[in-house]
């Protein structure tokens, strides 16, 4: 393995991290996942201050997973949107909540649920691979190192 | 919408991102499972010091996605393992990964992937409902506010 390349640019869990590895960031994707669009709207919601609330939308922005949309011209003011690119950390977000429904639970109850528009049933999210056509249990796969082609 | 418990142990997004919320520990764990076990393995793989490595280890440990166990007596010293809470923690990685290859591709090739035990495959994740049986795609779901019983 190539020890020092993992905290590069090349290791995708780094990657992604660097998007979404800072509780807010995860938290202001949670609130736009859950139809949060206008910035004093977030602010009441999360309890952040304006200034840190800001700079985590100009970096979310800036990294693609969300747009400023107009909503009114005088004054200028904008609604801020998933990107196809934020919108699809979906999976990635309902693993999460599953893992902490499930792991860390809570006397309190969760405060909003993923669920089908066309039932109201609750998502029972699993893992499933596209090329199998089947649901993967965990002790079938294995993160591995991948072969260095150069040292072939 | 109970605006005010989102931010509190009610909220699964937050109770999950109070284990993996920090970029430091998504890494740990992402090492834990490329099969890293030793504090002088993730220390030299990770670019860490020793102290904010034995921190995040200890709070990995007492969230309960960890657990230490004895590889020698004299003098003790432990491997670090993930329970099964912390195995369950792969399909929320993978998903990380998996978006993180489509969304923020890098020039250098990843130092790991997902594989299939049996046969070395990449996996393709999906995601899959449990009830129905089948795979779910974004825009059939929604992550909604839950109606309060006690305001019925």
């Amino acid at each position: 393995m190539r020890w020092k390349d993992l905290n590069t640019e090349a290791c995708p869990t780094a990657r992604g991290l660097s998007v979404i590895g800072d509780r807010w960031n995860m938290l202001i994707l949670r609130d736009c996942f859950l139809g949060i669009r206008r910035f004093d709207q977030f602010q009441e919601h999360l309890g952040i201050t304006r200034h840190v609330l800001a700079d985590r939308l100009k970096s979310l922005e800036a990294a693609g997973v969300l747009k400023r949309v107009p909503y009114q011209e005088r004054p200028l003011r904008y609604d801020y949107r998933l990107t196809k690119m934020g919108l699809d950390l979906y999976p990635t977000l309902l693993m999460l909540i599953d893992w902490a429904n499930r792991h860390l639970p809570s006397e309190k109850q969760s405060p909003y649920g993923v669920v089908f528009r066309d039932t109201g049933d609750a998502v029972q999210p699993q893992l499933y691979d596209a090329a199998r056509k089947s649901p993967v249990t965990i002790d079938a796969i294995a993160l591995v190192p991948t072969k260095d082609p150069a040292l072939d």
